[in-house]
């Protein structure tokens, strides 16, 4: 085989095995995160869009697209849902009347810190799954190497948005 | 806080991070794999069970449901468009009438040849965000953390059949 073709056969091995194991990964992550919201009739783009409006104070329907990894269109239409259950505020701004802003309310403040509450109370196959490499570790792993890769699929900024969040919920 | 809360927080801070990880990479890697099959009329899951039933000689529905992260039902709604497209074969054994089993089709196993052939063709976000971490170690990163965890979530049975299919697609 050329050089060419050994590349082109390492990265095709590459993608189809990095697919495997994300699907995998994400399949038992919908599962576990789907449990956990379950009793309060949310699906997971609507929590998630409530955690980023509540990360980034006055989130713009772009934003929620862009951190929530979905269709602009799917960040509206699930907003418009939250909206109407009275767990986030639409708003507008004076120098920018083209986007919609969107901000959690008294309402969604309290749901997302009566999911937080209740977090121990569903199955989570994913800490599970994650004590051996605490126990070996010390902390739970970091994925160092996927963090690299969304970093350079997605941009800094992302991936800023990302640690802040986190950083935030920890506060 | 306690001990156990100060576990707790930890337990939850680490399935938002690892939520959101997975996320941003199965939404990457979705769109890549999309776009490589798209013009031979497949859906990912499609792609996938036949590449299962390549990979796995004379797998029932319920492997391919296994190994593919899929529910039962799903597996055997698509490997029934698979049929109909004469692209697998289904089949009884005579020790075991209650399973059903497939196997690709010489014009199953072209299309996936064909498939391979137009790798190169389509957008890699992944391959290509994966770059600089295979210049920086000399090969593509090897994601071990993350293998580790889906090992744990999905058994050994399940990373051993994983392994045989890259290394049979090697091959």
């Amino acid at each position: 085989m050329s050089e060419e073709m050994i590349a082109a056969k390492e990265a095709m091995l590459y993608s189809q095995r990095i697919a495997q194991l994300s699907k995998a990964l994400w399949k038992a992550v919908e599962k576990d995160w789907q449990a956990w919201i379950k009793p309060y009739r949310l699906n997971i783009n609507e929590h998630h869009v409530l955690l980023i409006a509540n990360n980034l104070k006055g989130a713009s329907i772009s934003d929620i697209a862009k951190f929530g990894v979905m269709h602009v269109s799917t960040a509206f239409n699930f907003s418009k849902n939250l909206e109407e259950r009275g767990l986030l505020s639409f708003s507008k701004r004076d120098n920018d009347k083209r986007n919609t802003y969107v901000e959690l309310t008294e309402k969604g403040h309290e749901l997302l810190l009566e999911l937080y509450g209740n977090f121990n109370h569903s199955r989570h196959t994913v800490i599970d799954g994650s004590i051996p490499l605490r126990e070996l570790y010390g902390e739970f792993p970091q994925f160092f190497e996927l963090i690299a890769l969304i970093r350079n699929i997605y941009g800094d900024d992302f991936m800023e948005i990302f640690e802040v969040s986190l950083k935030k919920m920890e506060d």
